[in-house]
């Protein structure tokens, strides 16, 4: 395990994904304090009822005083918001904490964070679930998984070499990319995706048949994730726009293409197209299954 | 158990859906003789080496000479073919076997067929894997899966209850359907979600950051079964034509409304269709996920 040296972790909301870190620190074997603050009570003070944080304080100012690391666990807008007001505070401290985020969006809550402080590395753990709160947090969400950080010439080395342990101590591994490559990178493989389960499932929901009612395996994986956290995916639909209406317009034209073959009852075409679908897809199963037995992360019916 | 009184059952075509049928029966302490027919004598030897079937034969007048119930285990356009050469011999038989098939068109396959034989009972199991091949045969494929049957007011009432009880055995539970609203309920909840899986796999192929490296388990999820097998899917695709093109006209509208609202910039109008989207989900949860312990037939890392 790469050493992960900070002392004191705190995070800035507390969710299924920060619960998640705080367990996998833990499990890892890093000792140092784990604290919370949070706008509801009720969240945190499960988290400590479950042992996931050591204590927790409704009081920002007394959050940060002896952070070293600050992890900032909200939607995409609320994350800006909060990082906004949260960079001024930490630039006037004698010991300026390191601070990342977990925003699946990063040029608009960089923009929106406004100072370039150094100690900042924008974060986002490809790693999530359908299930929202601290009560789904779990040990192995981020084994395997992929952690991006996109800091700029500013940032402080030390500062990307904190994050970037801190998730290796949590089973992840670590790229490094630009602001803009990020943001559309994702939203081809994660925020588009996520649009065309909500629009199946609302073509569905719309079916006179119910056709839901006989879906199977199929029909199971691809609405799994249209029972996502909403406030979230407007967040994201919202503050990725360009990129996200661009990667679901190139979908769009892939599905028409497939339409005008069936249409045409253009069998080859569509065995040809089929088949490469096939092959790019097993290409990359290794790294969509870092795990084989993430069942738990899989399978919806367990929360 | 409902007792499923057939003393033997033929596969016409020995692969994954059928293998893991024989398996569950089995499974299930069904005494009678399990054999195939097929094509391809190295799927059938499999099948015995693997214990799935007791015996096969490579001579289709052999196979049906003593059959009681005959599966046709073949994919939707060879399902067709094989029931017109099939049907006519079974009718000039003195004991005439029930006969059922799994192809997940049922509209083009019967009328294929041809001969309205009245012990043919034209079934679909809702259960399947982006595997194929008797190697993949899974005990459990149909534990808590629905099997439709589409007979008409011809069919022999015997054989729809041997059907029946065949797939009761296996852990299913039996919906009896219209050949009409069949074709219309699975182009919306399987075939058009196929498509949906290829479209967005085909983007990815073709994206140029290739995003699909920075994927997790909603990419994962979204593109599993584009790694279905390729023959099978063009035929479906051929078959069911007209429902599908109206499943995906539906898809796409709603595509259409999402990329109006992000652009628009309308959050609360998305906040509204999330919401209704998890909430329309999560009622059918416990039809998509029948048991919660079937990851193996998730987790695509596992063949």
């Amino acid at each position: 395990m790469v050493r992960f040296s900070a002392n004191s972790v705190v995070f800035l909301g507390l969710g299924l994904i920060s619960g998640s870190l705080a367990l996998a620190l833990r499990a890892a074997g890093w000792q140092g304090s784990l604290s919370a603050w949070g706008p509801r009570e009720l969240s945190l003070q499960r988290g400590q009822e479950l042992g996931i944080i050591d204590g927790y304080t409704l009081d920002l100012d007394e959050a940060i005083q002896s952070a070293e690391v600050i992890v900032v666990g909200a939607p995409p807008m609320a994350s800006g918001e909060l990082l906004a007001t949260l960079l001024p505070k930490l630039d006037a401290l004698d010991q300026r904490p390191v601070v990342t985020d977990m925003a699946s969006i990063k040029g608009w809550v960089i923009d929106r964070a406004g100072l370039n402080y150094s100690r900042f590395v924008p974060g986002h753990p490809i790693a999530g679930s359908e299930h929202s709160g601290v009560d789904s947090a779990q040990v192995r969400l981020f084994q395997g998984r992929e952690v991006i950080l996109t800091p700029n010439e500013d940032t402080d080395p030390q500062a990307i070499e904190w994050v970037s342990a801190m998730w290796q101590a949590a089973g992840s591994r670590i790229t490094l990319m630009s602001v803009a490559d990020h943001d559309a990178a994702l939203a081809a493989s994660s925020h588009s995706p996520h649009m065309l389960a909500y629009a199946l499932t609302k073509a569905l929901a719309e079916d006179p048949l119910d056709s839901m009612r006989h879906g199977g395996g199929a029909l199971r994986d691809m609405t799994r994730i249209a029972g996502s956290d909403a406030l979230m995916w407007r967040d994201v639909a919202l503050t990725n726009r360009v990129a996200l209406v661009e990667a679901l317009t190139r979908v769009e034209a892939e599905i028409a293409t497939l339409k005008r073959d069936i249409d045409a009852e253009d069998g080859s075409a569509l065995e040809a197209y089929f088949t490469t679908c096939r092959e790019f897809r097993r290409s990359h199963d290794a790294i969509l299954n870092p795990l084989t037995d993430l069942s738990s992360v899989t399978d919806d019916s367990v929360s």
